[in-house]
């Protein structure tokens, strides 16, 4: 998951919109009888999804295959080897499981690699402080950086101490409020303090609980100033070096950071599909990506998400079911750099975009799922509450607004409909681009959920007389 | 904290022997009314000490004094300069604070040193596993071990299949039931191993979770098998080589650990008093130990516990009271090598054993206090009942069985009493001998809480006319 906070800081807005639109109008759409009650007749294979998933064949498949395929092949950055062969085994697997059209579409994407990397407090005392350089970051000179550091814990103070940032390396100490909200030190944070001079910047790790574990993830630098290394530290060092320096004791750094970008390489998205029987150029997409960063297993982020989109294909296909419309999934590459591989599927489809029922996207954990977030119309968001009520039984039924990812969203500029999981996924951010981010961190029957829930709207939407209305 | 399996086993054992004996006896011991009385009129100053320490100077102080110690030197393993340099500090703190008797027991302790330590998964593919060798373990030879890995769930598994495991790697990751039940493995696991030929042990970190977060922690070579490498692996890559073995897939792994015990050097007990106006020669024991792991800051383990102690003792100053025996204060040194320091003192001290009323130790968590843990006489246990009563206010009014701790249980041969603190440590294990024991673990107020716990019973003790009673 790479939420950039401006993209996130709108969706919020929109939310609120949203909120604001819906109690405003003292109306809700009203489904036709006749759609109510098309929906009403899957209640038979709603029933045989979910116990296909829970425990039948589909029994704690998606889990058993992704710890495979983690286990086997790792994290997975843009650019890395790692990931292209997880792409090739991935198109051999679902060649093996019988889905349609199983290809890779090609997309240049960027190539970061980290290298080795250290952060020494040399001042007032000698410890290791255990780092991850952020995503694009260039890195330090052979000899590193050795510099006095300051400690910022907001960008106000930053800019009421800018005099004392040059030549420094710049600590930002900001209280975690939210994931979008914090966000903006770890993408922003360098070139904030670059502007003042600084020499290397470290960000305190974006998240509500650490056991000592940093977390990386993307950054972006303004062109208007040097690009200067920058990387997380942990929570825990951050508060260290924050108390420190109100103690009024003088911090000193020495950083070494290896990191660099090379050539663009070419790499794919992942795709496969259940050919519709009556509209096959419809199609009702299901999507999470495959890369991850390049730490942990990318269990989770993003998995998990791909995995249960797999699943959904699999499920379907089990049951012998063939829906009207294209079922397609899609399994995004270069996510976490930014999203450049749906970025490029969308710039290459979207002339179809009248056929795109919808998009689903999973990139916020495969937890107890409790139903769906969604993006679209008030007669479409009708049409996915009718559907949630097949879900009732594994209490998955509920519809709430905001629905989509980052590998979908691009497609709201053409008033597609986006979806993605509700989920209890309150403990995200304790594992998100960390070496937490393992196989331990999911739990099969969740994933089973997860899978029902996909399969069931992915299947019915597929299956309609229609795609769903624009607004 | 350090507990071998034995003696932790040993601690259930007499625990469920005390409750079966507590339930036989149907009366509980009748304390003397004059007793009582006396012990109830310290209500007032009980009062005076709970203010002093929740809102009055000693508010958050035991969380200063202590952030700003572990902040300057870090951990503090046995044989370190760290160590006897925190020890140099906190002799002139402990001179500082005004308190009487400010000195230094000489101790000769281990010194075992890490080094540089790497482990590499090869087969089934190139990944780094986060490792933390055992302490007292033995280095491997310079180029490292290089060998294929079993994984044994139990020692019962070992025993089945002890024929594979002549010239491998043996990777123990047994389901975490509790500590002391498990910890079995990190104490004993290399040399079980060794005896069946293997080369090198990776124990699964003994606690019930963790964000990636290798544990170190004490083993014990049996003198009859060969000395062989052992460290601690993460709970997520145990689990992940388990899935990989059970998937057929052949492990390889590279060892490379340059830990090393050298000669032993002198460390001190450190020792500060409140003298008694009465009983100079009797005392009462705070203590925690300040030596720790050389991971983390060893914030929780034992920094908090040294210093609620020493805040014991700054608490009854700072109000101006000097009770009637001796109020003694000892952190002691090279606990976590196995507790040589409380032995030597006790070897030196044991023939005043009557002298001594009780020693109580916090050594498991200064999280939210909510009584004491009373190993003695069931007349003992009744008057810290009664002065437990002084702490009702504050919810820290009960007293269990099963008090003491490594430091100070050497002294029940000579059946004197020994206490801890009753506290809300479930999250313990979650830290223990990890970088993640910092001091964002802790928390000045719950600090505040434990050290007016430890200044109640400490004061009131050293107070009253006699020595505790003993069995």
């Amino acid at each position: 998951l790479f939420i950039s906070a401006t993209m996130e800081a709108l969706s919020i807005l929109s939310g609120i919109l949203l909120l604001l639109l819906s109690g405003a109008q003292s109306h809700e759409p009203v489904l036709s009888e006749k759609l109510i009650r098309d929906i009403s007749n899957y209640s038979e294979i709603a029933l045989k999804i979910i116990d296909y998933s829970l425990t039948g064949p589909g029994a704690n498949q998606s889990y058993n295959r992704l710890a495979t395929f983690v286990d086997r092949y790792g994290p997975r950055l843009s650019g890395s080897s790692n990931l292209e062969d997880s792409i090739d085994h991935m198109l051999y697997l679902l060649q093996q499981d019988g889905l349609d059209n199983v290809h890779g579409e090609e997309v240049n994407v960027t190539h970061w690699v980290r290298g080795k990397e250290i952060a020494q407090l040399l001042e007032p005392r000698s410890a290791e402080l255990s780092i991850l350089g952020l995503g694009s970051s260039v890195g330090t000179p052979e000899e590193g950086i050795t510099a006095d550091a300051v400690v910022m814990r907001s960008f106000d103070e930053l800019e009421e101490r800018k005099d004392e940032v040059k030549d420094r390396i710049v600590v930002f100490n900001p209280t975690y409020v939210s994931y979008p909200v914090t966000v903006a030190y770890r993408v922003n944070g360098a070139s904030r303090a670059s502007k003042y001079g600084a020499v290397a910047t470290l960000i305190r790790t974006v998240g509500p609980f650490s056991i000592y574990s940093p977390h990386t993830g993307m950054q972006v630098y303004n062109s208007s100033v040097p690009a200067i290394p920058t990387a997380c530290i942990t929570i825990e060092d951050a508060n260290m070096l924050d108390r420190l320096e109100r103690a009024g004791e003088r911090l000193t750094i020495h950083l070494y950071m290896e990191a660099q970008t090379l050539p663009m390489v070419i790499s794919r998205n992942t795709v496969a599909e259940i050919k519709g029987s009556v509209y096959p150029d419809q199609v009702v997409v299901v999507s999470g990506h495959l890369d991850s960063w390049d730490v942990g297993q990318g269990a989770m982020d993003d998995g998990g998400g791909a995995f249960i989109s797999w699943q959904a294909l699999s499920i379907v296909k089990g049951l012998g079911l063939t829906p009207k419309r294209t079922l397609r999934l899609v399994m995004w590459t270069d996510e976490e750099a930014g999203g450049i591989g749906s970025q490029q599927y969308y710039q290459r489809h979207r002339e179809d975009a009248d056929k795109y029922s919808i998009l689903f996207e999973s990139d916020e954990g495969v937890f107890l799922p409790y139903g769906i977030l969604f993006s679209g119309s008030a007669e479409a968001k009708a049409i996915l509450q009718q559907i949630g009520q097949l879900l009732v039984s594994i209490n998955a039924s509920e519809v709430y607004d905001n629905g989509g990812g980052t590998d979908v969203d691009w497609w709201r500029e053409e008033k597609v409909p986006t979806a993605s999981l509700a989920n209890h996924n309150e403990h995200y951010f304790w594992y998100h681009h960390s070496n937490g981010d393992t196989m331990d961190v999911l739990d099969p029957e969740e994933m089973n959920l997860c899978s029902a829930v996909w399969a069931v709207y992915a299947y019915v939407l597929a299956d309609l007389d229609d795609v769903l209305p624009r607004g």
